[in-house]
């Protein structure tokens, strides 16, 4: 796969705000994201303040988002991004065993809503993973606890239980659950996660129950910024920046509600617009050091 | 007139989503600014980066803010606001004889594409006008010299011409100009203006030629926003702020183009939604110090 100029990393207001531009000024760019773009957006009732767009619902301005993409080319690359990793001049972003190449990156991730579970961050790669597709085959054989907060979820733990000797399902969310008889689906709430070195096992807690395993995937829409891209500025939940949208990480800029609040669309699309300029910028810098 | 919560100065994007997200959030608000709302975006062919509506004109987009801000409700007062002073706790914005006064404040006033002429900012009420409505009488029976930078600044010149003994007129656009035979045309670009103390004099440069005149009014679009608000913190022609849209003067907030580049329609909206939310929550403060 040829190496592209923008890396833009979220289909949300942000996104495809950074997105357009980007296009505009004739950069090659691939978009990664949900092909349904934003659960977020399309949920909305009504938006009272988008300029230009008088009291649109969600769908309608998702629809709007949709067909602007098709009508400047760009598609959604429908993947999820599990690492990012600042390679000097390029990035290389990873999707299970997929690897793509940008020279420049654009996080527009936006913000999940639900916090981490205690002792969740501190055992990423220790035991907790936010990938299936990345990590089952390390678990193939063995236990393992899933806790799923969307129905998409439901496919990974799905696959899981085509490779692992048994896959305990924690749903997150109210819809029906549609899994193999295989899967044990326990509706608790996690919460706490903790690491038994001795024995190379994992514990959860939820409820009064506990739950042993060898690996426990969490399985959210976003991974939080700072696990995506290690290395990356972050206070709290969200991604530091500057009136550029700047990282600390050159090349790295970030837009939307993954920058902070107000979580706003045209905060977020105006963010985006600004990144894709600043990263434009960067690229002439990098092509032109004259200049 | 009642003091309201919060005064935005300026109808382009920035002012226009300031004024949609006040109105949202239950603030009673002034929005003043032109109301044909802003000559930049009329005048734009195609907008091809604006989320959500494709491959817009400028004048279609100014049709769906105008009729945006008639189903909210929200009326334009069509005056120039030559002047605003921090009270402390609420701002005065003088616009020639009328006074209004506001809470907090939003400038979204957009960046004059000209530069100043040199000799201009030194002598700004000393003998250099920004306002002819409110300086006119200053020059009752005297000689004047007016440079304008749009057509609708002839209206300007028509008025001095009743009030002053003499009015030359200096445009800076290539339209036809139609003023009274009294009014002296001459087509010339200015190069300096100077002030002869002695004489109580200005003297303006312009070409080969070397007028005089008690006062020289210069009329452009806007005013440099460190003109427009004493005391207030400016990079060049911009307004200095933090992400959240805040100045260096408590209460003030800025958006849009007046806030630095990129010179994009989404980047405008996105920082007068933040800029309103950051007054919204100013407002807050003042009404609720303990929390």
């Amino acid at each position: 796969m040829d190496r592209v100029d923008i890396a833009i990393v979220g289909t949300g207001a942000a996104g495809i705000s950074a997105a357009l531009t980007a296009k505009n000024r004739n950069k090659s760019l691939m978009l990664f994201g949900s092909g349904s773009l934003s659960t977020k957006i399309g949920g909305e009732h009504r938006i009272r303040n988008y300029p230009g767009i008088s009291n649109v619902t969600g769908i309608e301005l998702q629809q709007a988002f949709r067909k602007q993409l098709e009508e400047m080319d760009i598609p959604v690359t429908d993947v999820k991004i599990t690492s990012i990793y600042s390679m000097g001049d390029y990035f290389a972003l990873q999707s299970g065993p997929d690897l793509y190449e940008a020279r420049c990156l654009i996080l527009a991730t936006g913000v999940s809503a639900g916090k981490t579970i205690p002792g969740e961050e501190e055992n990423v790669g220790r035991g907790v993973s936010y990938c299936a597709t990345c990590d089952a085959s390390l678990y193939r054989g063995r236990p393992v606890l899933v806790i799923g907060y969307s129905k998409k979820e439901e496919e990974e733990a799905r696959f899981l239980s085509e490779v692992c000797s048994s896959v305990t399902y924690l749903p997150q969310y109210s819809t029906p659950v549609h899994l193999p008889q295989s899967v044990t689906v326990l509706p608790l709430r996690p919460e706490k996660i903790e690491r038994l070195a001795q024995e190379k096992k994992m514990l959860l807690q939820a409820a009064d129950q506990t739950l042993y395993a060898d690996c426990i995937f969490v399985l959210r829409d976003s991974i939080s910024p700072g696990q995506l891209v290690p290395g990356l500025a972050t206070e709290g939940a969200h991604i530091v920046t500057d009136r550029s949208m700047s990282t600390n990480i050159p090349g790295c800029f970030a837009a939307g509600d993954c920058t902070g609040k107000p979580y706003q669309y045209v905060k977020a699309a105006g963010e985006g617009n600004v990144a894709a300029l600043s990263a434009v910028s960067y690229l002439d810098r990098l092509d032109h050091p004259q200049t």
